[in-house]
């Protein structure tokens, strides 16, 4: 591995207005998530896993906040709003060029995972709905995009887009959080090309 | 939760012949399976996650031997041989009747993840190919199967078999290992009829 923090090589990044995180605690997003649901109903959401090989080890691409805090690309759904719809709205809010002639035609593949919040409590989520539990308050699905070999992003100055590759991401679940550290496991189903699959 | 290691109401249950372990450690097992790997090649393995819903959860079938070993039904395929023959023959030979007449039509579905053993030092394997290894020793497939509503089973009376929770296995690599451990991630993109799916 040359370097395991790879310079997205193919990708021109360029830099768009800051988009502040709505709530300044867990504590406060949590609330808000509740008052929204009290009106909305459960609570659907999407998250890109964008994957892009470079020194022929599959990457996936992260939205890092600061040194320590890491994102799949996405967010919650209108109501009424399909999932692929949403997707690619999302995209283009959170990595898409502000030229719309540069953002590319979102390709959004297989669904990968579905992950359940239960309640408001916690920050947990689960890759099923727990027992007994009737109406889950959440349900996030994460769908594998594939994007063209060059093309144009922007990137809110607040974040930082790294391609981390995903021998790094399996099992560390304490530096990516238990969604994006199962993504090694979720992907293995999918051929990249690898050598000799 | 009535019961977390729930009996398989809707399935028989008989015996057959103890199947016992080739290799009395998992050293002399590495060992043998190098041997092999020097005649054969890559060796090409594919186990089932056969599902069942009890009680509303869904649950995966084990084989459990003694009180803490658990494995997937499953083995190696023969040179040449297919996945999906490969697959319903180790199924057969491993829980299927010793009735012909009795053996159900395996129903091999989805594919749902892929392990890579990149050599015969260790027992580890990875969801990917690690980096730099161009001659990964192994291939393992598991492949989804579902089951008829009612059926009849053959276990070897060496081995018990055994519907746990999903909920029990997730995050729980200490008990189950790496490979079951993340079924729940891998599975959770499947739709079982689930309340709110
Ligand atoms: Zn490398
Ligand atoms: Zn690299
Ligand atoms: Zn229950
Ligand atoms: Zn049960």
């Amino acid at each position: 591995t040359q370097s395991t923090w790879d310079p997205l090589e193919n990708y021109t990044l360029g830099k768009k207005d800051a988009q502040p995180e709505k709530d300044g605690s867990v504590q406060s997003r949590l609330a808000r998530m509740k008052e929204v649901y009290l009106k909305e109903g459960r609570r659907r959401s999407v998250e890109a896993v964008l994957l892009v090989t470079c020194h022929n080890h599959p990457h996936i691409l992260l939205l890092q906040i600061g040194n320590s805090f890491f994102k799949l690309p996405g967010g919650k759904l209108k109501p009424g709003e399909s999932e692929i719809e949403g997707m690619k709205r999302k995209l283009t809010q959170k990595i898409g060029s502000t030229l719309d002639e540069q953002v590319p035609a979102w390709d959004i593949g297989d669904l990968l995972s579905t992950w359940w919040r239960p309640n408001f409590e916690t920050y947990q989520q689960y890759p099923y709905i727990p027992p007994h539990i009737t109406k889950p308050k959440e349900c996030k699905k994460l769908y594998l995009v594939r994007l063209p070999e060059r093309c144009v992003f922007a990137i809110p100055k607040n974040f930082k887009l790294v391609a981390v590759p995903l021998f790094e991401v399996y099992d560390n679940a304490q530096r990516f959080g238990p969604i994006i550290a199962s993504l090694p496991q979720v992907l293995s189903r999918i051929n990249f090309n690898q050598i000799g699959s």
